[in-house]
Parts: structure tokens; sequence; C-alpha cells
């Protein structure tokens, strides 16, 4: 026996149980191979870092860097007021009494989690599901009751009406504008239909909503703005500031607060960073609504490039939607192509990655093996263009190549 | 009934179940009252802001900053490396596949009960406990074995062996340097001993080694330094650099350091921030040899300062140990005083908060009422004397003083 074998397989002391099972995430492969030096990466859902507003972080960092702001602190109260400006822009009213801050997104939907979920315990989920919140719950073994979605009408309203008829689930996790990975927003119709639904059934939503305010043909209003009580909002900085700052934020109903601060506290400490003050000051002087308006006049240039180029270079038989928000834009291609058969040869021919959209079926769904998720956010228009050329390349020479794998 | 009643009381969705019984810890509240205007505070473990290195940082920030290094990133490698310097000076041997990198010391703990812990799993612990550690392990509902321990030889290895020879916990928790709240540092050899007995008992330690590097007599190793099995060994650069960049680091066997990136990446995605890259640059720019010398050369000052002004303002009937590391001192006064009455009065009389002992008390577990924790690092020199010489005060006038409380 080779000594690296012995030393993956042997866990002693022995891990907890969730986590025998658990392997790396498809998005923390990718974030490793999309690194890689010469690969066009259509993966993951990063941010244009030529967006980023520099000069001010650069100012509010200057003003903010003092001692007492590294110290241990209490959460950054400014902070929030100014979150009730951004939550405007998403039909979210509400006060600084019913926002929690967090260290991004993820922390939301994790905190959410525990705040709401004992093991074993039932929730509700799409077809298709953003990856980190299936990390998440991981560790509850949950019991899954699965709504139908797909990327042309997202959830199934009647798929959800018969699960919630049929079950009782401690929640509903969705992505209601530019959902990941199916890149579908809901209608307002739609979005007060659904609220409707979990409403009458008691059953409380964590709507993951990174990329809302970002939209490409018009406004559009968060499931939040349709209920209080039920819904609990995720917010984050990360799509419209830069992630690496670390900073999201919760709106939940008051008596919640306390109690996810009791659960920050075991997590993280519940500190109020250096971060926090530096996010306080750039939305101090900057006009949210403009920088919201600058970034989705970039971001739906590189969507109608990719939408463009799709038109252009991929065969005529594929179907897709076209996004008005997000970073994301879901394929269906003709039913003989396997995803996962075209990623290994885009990358081998052409250093193209993008992620195979059973990547984000949920475990125990058949669902389609001819869909891709393409990230449209991230690369350079020039590239973009280039990269669904060279995809479209391939997919015309599919009988050929498809051959050459099997 | 009025409004505000209703809304604190009615949790509907209803909450998790092992948080209905939460409330904020001691520590939280005192964070709050600790920053009101005029408390002298002995309360927190906070470092002393005139001890950051603000211009390293100040040079660290202008050098890391730039759009990349706000992009979602892997975590910074080279900060590992540069963990590895800081560890030698704890007798900890280890290379970078074997660092993880965390948000601060609570994440560490936090991911490292995900790592190993099932819900209602046996732990065992000693009579008091650091408050973040009891938080952190709530939502398992563990069944604890409890260890003696107190302020002057730390924890009992006799009653720890007991514990063990009856018992199959999953883990210990201690601080082995500067023990939080009884400030207690363990004898090389007592470490050594306390090692071989988990070890024997194939018992995992989570050694929580915040204080460590600051050291007021002498040098001192963890207890990793005497295994590399069973040893999980979670460090921080809150009390060294400052807390509010939140970055430190767990030291675990290989073979567990990727399952510890997929608990991460479900907690908070796993990042590499801005923060690490400062980090990583301060460490590059400085001899931590040297940081660590004048650190434990500024903190011996305040721990002399106040064990004088204790000898010089106390009963003479009280009883401590002097601290060897760390940031708290650990006060036995006579039994007749109550250190929860003693609190109120001298809040409510000289404004002087600390942390009253039987806060850190294990549940079920009868401890002495009798005892304060002293925190000496966060204040003034001169504060820190008329701190304690006010608090003296009340101490001999205590008998009328505490007719007047009851």
């Amino acid at each position: 026996m080779n000594r690296h074998a012995v030393e993956i397989s042997s866990f002693n002391p022995p891990l907890a149980e969730w986590l025998v099972q658990q392997k790396p995430s498809a998005m923390q492969n990718m974030l490793r191979m999309s690194m890689q030096p010469g690969v066009t990466s259509f993966s993951l859902g990063f941010p244009d870092i030529s967006l980023f507003p520099m000069e001010l972080y650069n100012k509010a960092i200057q003003k903010n860097f003092c001692p007492d702001h590294l110290q241990y602190r209490l959460p950054v109260e400014q902070l929030k007021t100014q979150i009730l400006r951004i939550l405007k822009l998403r039909g979210v009213l509400c006060d600084e009494s019913q926002i929690f801050l967090t260290s991004g997104a993820q922390q939301g939907i994790s905190l959410l989690l525990k705040l709401l979920l004992n093991s074993r315990d039932e929730i509700t989920l799409e077809h298709f599901v953003y990856p980190g919140f299936m990390q998440a719950i991981a560790s509850y073994f949950p019991k899954v009751c699965p709504v139908k979605s797909d990327g042309f009408s997202g959830v199934n309203l009647e798929s959800l009406q018969t699960c919630l008829n049929n079950n009782t689930p401690k929640l509903f996790y969705t992505v209601s504008d530019g959902h990941n990975p199916l890149g579908v927003s809901l209608s307002s119709q739609e979005k007060q239909n659904l609220v409707s639904l979990t409403v009458e059934h008691e059953v409380p939503i964590v709507e993951d909503d990174p990329y809302g305010l970002i939209q490409y043909d018009g406004t559009s209003v968060a499931l939040r703005s349709f209920d209080s009580q039920y819904t609990f909002y995720v917010g984050s900085f990360s799509k419209i500031f830069g992630p690496s700052f670390r900073v999201g934020w919760i709106v939940a109903p008051k008596q919640y607060i306390e109690k996810l601060s009791i659960i920050r506290e075991s997590s993280d400490l519940n500190v109020g960073t250096f971060s926090q003050h530096v996010l306080a000051q750039i939305l101090d002087e900057l006009s949210i609504e403009e920088h919201v308006f600058t970034l989705s006049q970039a971001y739906r240039e590189k969507r109608n490039i990719i939408v463009e180029a799709i038109q252009e270079f991929f065969p005529k038989n594929c179907k897709y939607r076209v996004p008005s928000s997000g970073f994301f834009l879901w394929v269906e291609l003709p039913e003989d192509i396997n995803t996962r058969e075209l990623l290994e040869i885009s990358i081998a021919t052409a250093k193209i990655a993008f992620i195979p959209g059973d990547a984000f079926g949920l475990e125990g769904v058949s669902v389609p093996k001819n869909c891709l998720r393409l990230n449209f956010s991230f690369l350079p228009k020039k590239e973009l263009y280039r990269g669904i050329k060279s995809l479209g390349k391939i997919l015309q020479n599919w009988n050929t190549l498809g051959k050459r794998v099997a």
C-alpha cells in the first residue's frame, strides 16, 4: 500500500458522519482550474474587476484606517442604515432593526439554516440548485422535496404547490432574479404568486439575492417586497463592490436578529470589521442608484455579446432564455450532446471551461445531460465572443469529436 | 397585550430547537456595556490598540490594494508559509499542507467541531470554559463529561484521567497557556502528561492558543508540539496584530485539510481575502520574534502593575496565581463575597466592570461564587492601577456595601 493512499483513507480520529461522503464542490475545483494560465473560463460567477469602485475604496480605506477600527467592536450600525437605501431599489422596505450583517451571502445562508433547521428536517428545493446551498445543508441530513424548474420558466409553481400540499418543509430556498444556475428572473406576478403560496403554507423562503440589483431590461423587486414574515432575504456586496471584503446582510423579522447574532458569535465572533467601516464609507460617498446603473449597463453589454455570439456560432436548435439579470446564461443543447463530454473536449482542445448543467442537479432527481451554465460577467468582451466562437466550432463538429471521446 | 411583547415572544416560523433557550453571551453584553463612556472595563480579552503595528499595516495595505485582491481567490498560500515561522516559536513543526486559514480563532473552533462532532456526542470540558466554545457546541446538544480545574493548577489531570477511563468523549477542549478564564499556563511536563493521557485514550484535543506567543517568564511550547495526530491547534492574529482583519489558522493532520475546506466553503465560501494578503505582507516585513518580544514586554509591564495593585489594595486573604502568559488574572476572593453582587456594586458606584467567575462555569457543575476574571491587557497602565484601587476600596467596605445590596 502506498503512503498517499493510507493518508487519505485513514481518518483517525474519525470524521463527523455527514462529512465522510463530502467532496470538494465543482465550484472549488473550477476555481482552481480557471486560474490556470490560458484558460477561458465561463465557469464561475465572478464580477468584472474593472467595475470595482477602486478610487472610492482607496479613499475609504485611508479614511478608516486607525487602531480603533482594528479592535474588537460591535457591528457597524451606520452600514445598516445605508443598506436600507440599497434595499429600496429591490422594493424592500424595512428598518435597521431587521438588518443583520454577515461575512458575505454564503454566511447569510449558513446562518439562516442554523436559525431555522433541525437535523433531518424536510426542505423544498428546485431541481437545479446553487451548489453552495447544497454544501451548507449537507450537515443537516435534510429530507428534500424536489420541485420542478428549468431554464425557461424557472421554478414551476404548480410543482411547488403539489409539494407544499403534501409536505411540511421547513424552508424553500430560491434565487428569484438572475437565478443561479438557470439565469431566469421571475416576473413580478410570478413572484407574488410564489410568495402567496409559501405564506399560505407558512413555509419560510430563504431568498438569495446576490444579483437582483443588476438589471438589464427594466426594474424588478425582490420576493421580500411581498412579505416580511416568512421571507428571509440574503444580500451581498460581493457582486457590486467585490467579494474579498466579505460583507453581506440578512433581512429578517426583528425578533430573529438577536438569535442570528448568537449564531454568528458562535461561528466567528460577530466582530464589526475594518471591511464594514470601509463599505459604509464607500456608500456614504457614492450614489448607489448611479453605481447600480453603471454596473447594469456594463453587464448588459456583456450579456448582449454572449447572446449574439451564441446566435451566430451555436447550433440553431439549441435553446436558451435571454437573462434579464444576473451573471449566467443557461443553454439547452441538442439532446445527443452530453455537456460533461463537451467540457472534456473543450478543455482539451480549446482550453475553454464552463459548468455542465447536471452538476447543479438535485441528488436523486434525473436532470437533462445536455445543458450548460455560461457565465458572462467575468471575461473581457473580446474573449467572451472568441470563447463562444470556439465552443461553437466544437459543437458544429460534435459528431466527429463525440466519437473520438467515446 | 402590547406590540413589543408579541414581537419578542412569537417566533413564527419556529426557531431551530437548539436556539430556543440560547441567550446572548456574557461577552457580548459586556462588549456593549464596556463601550459606554466612563466605564473602566476589566471584562474582555482585548489587545492594547497602541501595540498594533500600524505603519506596517499601512504599507501592506497600500502595497496590496489592487482589483485582483478584491476578487474571489483561493486562500493565500504565502501566508501559510509565514505561519510556519510563528508556529516554530510554539515548538510546533509542520508544513503548509497541515495549515488551514480561518476567519479568526472562533471560526477555527467552530470548523473543528463540525469536522469531528456528531449531534449528541460526548465531549470533555473543564469546570471553567471560554464562553465562545460553549456557544459553538450548543447546537450539537453534547453530553459533557466535566473535569476539575481551578485558577492555581488549571486542568486537574487526575480528574481528566478518571473521565477518560470511564467515558469515550469525541474531544477535549483547552487553552494550555494563559488559560481563558483561569489565567493558568501548564508547565511543559504537565502539557506532556496531558497529551500522553489523551493520546493514550485516542481523544482529540482542540487546543485554543490565542495567547501562547505572549510569554512573561520564559518560553513555552504548545500541546501540539507533543503530538501531531490527535492535537488540533487553533491560532490567531487577533491578539498579536489586531482582531478586525479576522484571520486565524488551524493546524491539523494533512488528511483533514480538504474536509476543513469543504466545511469552510459551506460557511462563508473560503475566499482568499484582502486581509490575508495584508497579513502576509506584514509578516514579510517584520521579524515575528522581535514583534512577539515587544508585545510580551509591554503586556508583562501591565501584568506587573495589576499584580502590584492587587497586592496593595485587595484583601490579604484573596488568592491568585500570577499569570505567565495571556491577558487574564483569576482572583479567588474571601468566600463570603459573591462576585455577581460585587459587579453590581462596582458598576453602580465606580463604573468598574469585570466578569464574575461563575459566568464561565460549566452548566450543571457547582462552581465557587467568589471568583472573578480580570483582564489586564486592554486598559492603559494608570487606569489599570486606579481601577484595581477602586475595586479594592469596595472590597474593604464589603460588609457595609454587601448589606446595602441585599
